[in-house]
C-alpha cells in the first residue's frame, strides 16, 4: 500500500484533476504523460475515491488501458464481480462497456491510462457508484 | 539503479525478447502487456544492451511512446545528443526518426513501449550503435 505521500509512485502524481473532478467520488490528480499519438494519463487516486459509471463511445475503435503502477484499486463493468488491482496488472477497457475504476478504501491508487484511439470518441459519465457497493467491497 | 533481480519493476520482465535479439547488443526481455487497438510491452534491457538504430515507419501517424519505469537508460535520435533517461521519464518517438534506446552500461532498464497506430506501419533496423560512440556517453 502506498503512503500518503505516494512515494512508490513512478510518475509524477500531478496537479487534481479538477476537469474531470465532477463525475469523481473524492480526490483524484491527473499528470498527463503524452497528448500526440495516444493520449497518455496518469491518474492517482486518494483511497476511497473512484470515477462514476462511464462508457467510451467511438464509431470505431477506442476504449481505454490501464496500466497499474501503485497501490491498491477496483476494476468493475456493469453485471460483473469487481476485479482486485494490484501493480503490474493491465486492463483493456472495450468501447461500449459500462463501468468504473477507482483506489481500495485503505490504499492509495494510480494507474496509466492509455486512450486507444477511435472515430468521434467520447466519454458518457453515468451515476457514481453508490456508498453501499462500494463499501460492500 | 535497479538490480540484477530487478525488484523494483512495477511490472513483470517476461520471457527474453528471442523474436528481435538479431537487432539488440545484450540481453533484452519483453512482456507484451497489450495487443489491442494499441500494442505495449515491457522492455527490460541488462547492462550494456541497447537496440540498434532503427526507424519506425508509415504511411500516417505511427511512431512509439517510451514510459520508463525503472533504472537508467539512454535515448538518442539521429544528430543529436543522447538523452538520459530515468523513472518516470517520458519519450515521443516521431516515425520517420532515425534512433535508438537501451540501459546504461553499469544499470538495469525498463521501459514500456507504446505504439502509436499508423498506417502500412514497420520498423527499419540499421546499424548497431558502435562500442565507440556507446562507451563515449
Amino acid at each position: 500500500m502506498s503512503d500518503k505521500n505516494n512515494t512508490t509512485d513512478v510518475f509524477e502524481r500531478g496537479p487534481e484533476n479538477t476537469a474531470y473532478a465532477q463525475y469523481f467520488v473524492g480526490q483524484s490528480y491527473l499528470n498527463i504523460l503524452n497528448r500526440e499519438g495516444v493520449f497518455i494519463g496518469n491518474v492517482t487516486f486518494e483511497p476511497g475515491c473512484r470515477n462514476n459509471w462511464h462508457i467510451h463511445k467511438t464509431d470505431k475503435g477506442g476504449g481505454q488501458i490501464l496500466l497499474c503502477t501503485s497501490g491498491n484499486g477496483w476494476y468493475q463493468e456493469w453485471d460483473k464481480p469487481a476485479r482486485a488491482l494490484r501493480p503490474g496488472d493491465v486492463v483493456h477497457i472495450p468501447a461500449g462497456v459500462k463501468h468504473w475504476h477507482g483506489a481500495a478504501k485503505d490504499s492509495w491508487f494510480s494507474h496509466l491510462a492509455v486512450e486507444v484511439p477511435g472515430e468521434n470518441g467520447s466519454n458518457e459519465w453515468l451515476e457514481p457508484v453508490s456508498d453501499e457497493d462500494y463499501e460492500a467491497l
